[in-house]
């Protein structure tokens, strides 16, 4: 399979090896063209072979080579045409830059685009067809702004940063540099939060904001509330997949991860390095260590210390978790084991009740 | 309630069930004009009987008539004008297409849409306004791309398929023939993929792209992310609904159904006709095989045998976890049962020992 | 921080006291520009302290003054500046509203705004740029429409209602009135409807709507369903927050809170006051009573009666469940008991045995 974009040109087995830190191995190749997935190389193109349960797709590969962990290295034994390297995925990265090198951009405004003249952008800002850009916004040099983006008033753009198609950035938003955000992204949304009187749920204003560092990256049509006072924060380097919640005045560590669907209710703070995989949950008014990691489909209901792993709902530290849950399916023998238990006692009750007698 | 659109002259009672292929029975009706909910109904309008669950709302329903399943004609006993069949939802289908057939489309090319030059539209192909086509994309005949969508460069729209308002098609996104696609879905939009390197997560280019079979239908703000490497590919039939993630490289099986906001993380490759219940998730790198069905709210952390039904957070067979399950809330008779056992042999241990004395 | 919209002259510490139905405690102060977080605030701002959580943050904070609920106020001891009043969040409501007034509308149409000629708009319609109205639409007085909103065909929208930029209304769809509706929110979308034949799943058509009652709010990304017939109906009050489902033909009660990434499936009902906590999610064809409380990333199977609270997946009253999952940390403690326990009756049964050789 071809990807449209591709520059780079072809480089033998060895060039390949000296680039990414590795080794050749095998029949010398000359002419490599590309990287791709094992099922789709192509006969003059590389396959990513970075785990032993891709064995077999390799050996039904067509690629002409092959960039290999170190680790499926010793168990594959073909004699293939390959690059042996410590860490597959760095190699893969090094390799699809130089083979799919960022397009040239093209620092156009779209006539189409509305911009109000009090927004001040800086040199070489693209802006795509019908994109909005609000009063009293700045936008840093090299910034890409997609088609239809919505960008409020008083919002600050850092520079370098790339925002796709369909953003929304509500007034007052903040975003750092080398930013990306990704289609549908919905940022600085007012918070959920309202005083329930008279029995009608009376809506608080939110007049906070919402920060974004440098280096985040922001999946599509996930939702960031801006603070109801105060702000909200997503630390630099921290990366969201697609369709996260996170709520009002929530701050979320440097370098963090947050796994597509996961979620993070009001006002919790989190530490640098965390980890929340896929479809997880914390609740409001908490505080999770540095490097804490919780676990997929689990909820925190409590505060979690530095360098923790927490697991299930509500989440309990990994071990006690796995622990309680082998139980669970131990439940079944071990009611039968009581219940024989229990004849016995009822017999030996007898027994004893006989020979008092 | 009438519904905007409508179509079809009325029929009678005879007329509907030799259309829908069932019987007539009570007091005939003329002149039936549409098919709506039983609460919703007109006088002059078929109510929806399907479940017995509904027995008490079609009492009170106003409809002049009713389409009645099989399994709650014996139930019902009410002498009403009505409509009886085997299957109440296939004959309500075919219902809704001759009250309520598809508006002729208007082919035209709204003046407000942005399309590349370079981009190939085939005939009859409608254009809202606002709508932005990029470079080298070719768009089948008969294609309807709704207000405000943005498809990239280089992207395939098969034939008669239908675009609603606000979608984004990533650059190179491949869509199918007859393709139904809602609101706000992101297509081809870059994986999660990163590579951790000084404590910082560098970004791993995603180069690969999402290809989506005939007659699929992805519903509102869903999320599918191009391949980093390879392919993503939804097969042909599978029906997505609302909110729900898929990851990069993986593989959706043909004729597929993923309920709104369920998730399958990445290089998931899954069989033909698998369906993920609502709010469920499926981790990366597995083979689910063909058939299989996941309950709602279930993680899957292991691959599935074909035609398995899993459930539960680690999901495991379903037979299993309703036991365990079961079990848990016996747990505290159990640890009652065992207070009282341990008691009875403290007392059983005292007469031994009393009696050894 | 200050955030950018700001009006109300200052205030002394005794005219907040007032204002909000509280007393004014500790120095006095004559100038209070705002109020925010405690850790936000600049040295003429009010800073909120509603639980003893934040204790150590007002001790650090540079605020002028506080608003202190009345359960931190005695735990506090600080003799700052202060107004203690019993519901902190509605004090804070009020002085937002005082601080912060809504930034006047300008009721002006944008020139790129595409408006069929069939629309009827109320007066003081706001239209933002490349929003799109379609035929026989009407829209109610002084309602804000955002920036590339796209309203179909046949659409009702109340007077007051503000629709955020981005947002999708599907033909048919109503609003009442002072609704407000957040960017990427799709409403009256087809709903998830098939019918299996022949091993393919055959579409539905969705010929019901969408209503939505006054008061409502409905956060980013959100998706609610069409009626397949019949309509799916929100509640007069209820508030939706982000990255909510609701499927086709749902009755979602007045006042109910349906929090993040919460999903109800479809023709379910709910009474008045139900809370949704999040990630939550309520199977299909179900009743839930009035003032139920379904906790967060539980999973409704049965149909709940008025007021209960429910927990779990699948979910159980609430007590049930916290016994039954506190049952299951002490299983492993169990397991050793019943080890234990058995050694003791073998010994018991040798020794009876023993005796009665």
């Amino acid at each position: 399979m071809r990807s449209p974009t591709r520059g780079g040109s072809p480089l033998s087995l060895g060039e390949i090896a000296e680039m990414v830190g590795g080794r050749a191995e095998g029949p010398p190749v000359t002419s490599i063209v590309g990287v791709s997935a094992l099922a789709d190389a192509a006969p003059d193109e590389m396959g990513l072979l970075a785990s032993r349960r891709y064995l077999d797709e390799a050996r039904e590969s067509e690629a002409a080579a092959f960039l290999v962990s170190e680790e499926v290295e010793s168990a594959w034994g073909a004699g293939a045409p390959r690059v042996v390297v410590g860490d597959a995925h760095g190699a893969l990265r090094i390799l699809l830059e130089y083979f799919h090198p960022e397009k040239p951009r093209q620092a156009k405004r779209h006539p189409t685009a509305v911009i109000h003249p009090s927004a001040v952008l800086g040199h070489d800002v693209a802006v795509g067809p019908y994109a909005v850009i609000g009063a009293n916004t700045t936008v840093g040099d090299t910034v890409s702004i997609g088609a239809h983006v919505v960008v409020g008033e008083d919002v600050r753009i850092g520079a370098d940063t790339v925002i796709f198609p369909h953003v929304v950035l509500y007034d007052g938003t903040v975003l750092g540099e080398r930013v990306i955000v990704h289609s549908g992204a919905r940022i600085g949304v007012d918070g959920y939060g309202y005083v329930l009187q008279d029995g009608r749920h009376r809506k608080i204003r939110h007049v906070g904001m919402c920060e974004v560092g440098d280096d985040v990256e922001i999946g599509a049509n996930t939702c960031i509330d801006r603070g109801s006072i105060g702000r909200t924060v997503v630390g630099e380097g921290a990366k969201l997949d697609n369709l996260v919640q996170v709520a009002h005045n929530v701050h979320v560590g440097a370098h963090s991860l947050l796994v597509a669907q996961s979620g993070i209710a009001g006002s919790t703070r989190m530490g640098v390095g965390v980890v929340l995989a896929g479809q997880s949950g914390v609740a409001g008014h908490l505080r999770i260590g540095n490097r804490v990691t919780i676990a997929s489909k689990s909820a925190v209901y409590q505060s979690v210390p530095d360098g923790d792993t927490v697991m299930g709902i509500p989440a309990r530290p990994r071990a006690q978790f796995l622990r309680a849950h082998a139980g669970l399916f131990r439940l079944d023998g071990l009611i039968r084991t009581v219940r024989e238990l229990t004849k016995r006692v009822d017999r030996l009750e007898d027994d004893t009740e006989g020979s008092a007698n």
